[in-house]
């Protein structure tokens, strides 16, 4: 049994941003030396969430947007708007319901994805950002 | 410290139904020399969904049907089923909202769960599927 | 490689009410020997949620209060009060949604989590309670 982290950076444009990181987890599992494992891949940020879906365009550029956006409406006047005055209000509701982290086993070095099972990082916050994303795989 | 990998596979209607999956988990550790350890519990696929839950009728057959019917409609015209034609948009959005997976610790071989804390599957999908579900144990 | 676990308590007014567990969480890292790895926070019972939150009073006071009373209202009659008569069916859906656990990844004895991104266990009961959550930590 061992352990392997390492981190990525991504430059999002934020307002619900969704970015299929699918390749990134992979490339993590094809370039270590453990075969049988899982690998927890968590965003940094309190505005950040980590999930699994389709990668289509009909899901990500409307659905997933229209959903949160009806759970927790970017233009509502948040106390965390009135405390703070950075108007995200919403982007940390979005993150505390969908959380920022997925566990994903993998056996024989393949993820154990269905075929339309993506994993995705949405950015939540109102403006762009650049997020750090930790990948650490346990296993032997 | 070892790590165990194994999957089941389930039948379901569909349609929101919800499957109490704790007796395969704890299955899974009686069976294995793994004493102190967690289990990941992960489910295959873009509609599915793994949570706790107390499985109790009003819950699974009533409750948990109409949130998750308030928050993502099963009848409301999505981009997603414009797209493919398919029609489960609602399936999506409520699997990325839920998420496919939970782990959970275990000492002594008994899972930490509450007395009223079950493992459910979900299968959000609109038709009856056949769902595979990986169990992966952590520990020494 | 190696696992540690351990557990906590804490009496909580529940109706919602949002706790900063961060410093246990951290307190548990230092006072052990791994170095790289990850901690499972796990809180027992089926009306217990976990997440990470900017824990700030706004948000905790009321943001978060009043998106989980939209969602899943307190005072609604679910199918859950009128079989067991205890009332809080919505604390049953909110755990659902939330769920009762997350796993963060820490380096060099240091959790890889934002600095505005505290761990927070919420109590959806809709009573007082005493609570346990469990600590899991692996890594080496």
């Amino acid at each position: 049994m061992d352990i392997r982290s390492t981190s990525f950076e991504l430059n999002t444009p934020g307002m619900n941003s969704i970015h299929d990181i699918t390749p990134q987890v992979a490339d993590f599992i094809t370039q270590n030396d453990i075969h049988e494992g899982q690998v927890l891949i968590f965003a940094q940020g309190s505005t950040t969430g980590i999930t699994t879906l389709e990668f289509e365009p009909g899901l990500v550029n409307t659905d997933v947007k229209e959903l949160m956006e009806k759970l927790a409406p970017f233009e509502k006047d948040y106390s965390h708007n009135q405390t703070w005055g950075d108007g995200n209000g919403a982007s940390h509701l979005r993150s505390a319901l969908i959380k920022t982290s997925i566990t994903v086993p993998f056996i024989n070095k393949e993820l154990c994805l269905g075929t339309w099972q993506q994993v995705v990082f949405i950015d939540f916050d109102t403006r762009p950002r650049n997020r750090k994303i930790y990948l650490q795989m346990t296993g032997k």
